[in-house]
């Protein structure tokens, strides 16, 4: 399974936050053994986003949008993720009567709070208000962190491919005098072979079987100066 | 003048690293008045990222690429980029003779540092050793955060745009009662109204006048919980 990520929101592309979001959905997606092909950040803007998210659909296995949840004029993703599957936005029941029984009355609520793409699935925001949605294989969640990682705890079974086991070796030889043992090391094991040059090089060693990337490292650490 | 950010590396997919490259960027293109449209992420692949280039390229004014530089197996972003404008890699001899004149002889070198798009602007590495590279509209930089800053400030100058102005108004409301306001500052004033919901709520009022961006503030402060 593989993935492509799209944060919205005008505030990451002129450097006022860091994009968090799409870190961590990484990470977790890894951990869950789904590659992550593509992030992509775009403005709030709803031609763009419906552009990309379009593009991905057709590219990738899964697409996951965060952000421009929410009443203000800015916040564009739910009709941008509708017109990308020539759907209409419109109020939506399921996430009304969510809302109603979590001490939400209609008039506490912002007009549009529940207006998502037509017959997608909502997703309730345990953290927040604004619910996200499913779109075919569009994930939709907002841009708050604390409520983007809940409700993609969620739904996070829905996302699984071929976990990989890692190790890390750390060696204190310049990367470059390394080159030759990282080609012998793909050659001999079912590895893929990352490299991380710092103050020592981190020498991460991935397979889908364990024994195998220990086998490696093990091949690894016995020649060259590791530390770890 | 508008631009595109592309930010290359596997370690960036799987959440390893967060993407501090990209903000940095956007946020100095920002500063001169140049409006990032889009950030992409992409794998070490030499065909997802000569596709990326070749589609920014097309579409904005501007394409930086940062990172998958050097001598390592996954390295490939200069033959990337180069296929991306049609062109080959080559050794380049202004990059050879920067880098001789600069203490690196020859054997020092890795294979292929040199090794640059044809017909490319060679860009010095003053905090490294792999040169960078501008083809036509795309300029290359190394990942490594350092290199990558020491570099950009030397072509920092061939970006340029309409600066802004830029006031924050940090007002004890929550975002939703602000609604109506936002819509008549637009109104009432050549601005952009940017919302930053959290403990208080960020209004980033940015115009090309100063003044006006003061103006707006003004008259935000003067109707609102207005904290600064």
């Amino acid at each position: 399974m593989n993935a492509a990520i799209v944060t919205v929101g005008d505030e990451l592309l002129v450097g006022d936050t860091e994009n968090t979001n799409a870190t961590w959905l990484c990470a977790r997606l890894a951990d869950r053994g789904v590659t992550v092909r593509r992030v992509s950040v775009v403005p709030d803007d709803v031609g763009e986003i419906a552009q990309v998210v379009n593009e991905h659909h057709a590219a990738y296995d899964a697409v996951i949008v965060t952000g421009g949840l929410g009443p203000t004029h800015d916040d564009v993703t739910m009709e941008a993720v509708a017109a990308a599957f020539g759907r209409t936005v419109e109020a939506n029941e399921e996430a009304a009567t969510w809302l109603a029984s979590h001490g939400y009355s209609g008039e506490d609520l912002d007009e549009g709070t529940t207006h998502l793409p037509s017959g997608c699935r909502p997703l309730p925001n345990e953290a927040g208000v604004a619910p996200g949605a499913v779109v075919e294989s569009a994930y939709v969640l907002p841009g708050v962190p604390a409520e983007m990682r809940a409700m993609f705890e969620r739904i996070a079974d829905e996302f699984e491919g071929t976990r990989t086991h890692t190790v890390v070796v750390e060696v204190a030889e310049p990367e470059s005098a390394l080159l030759d043992r990282f080609e012998t090391l793909r050659d001999r094991f079912d590895v893929r072979v990352g490299s991380y040059p710092g103050e020592r090089v981190r020498v991460k060693l991935s397979a889908t079987e364990a024994t195998e990337a220990e086998r490696a490292a093990e091949w690894l650490r016995d020649r060259s100066d590791a530390v770890v």
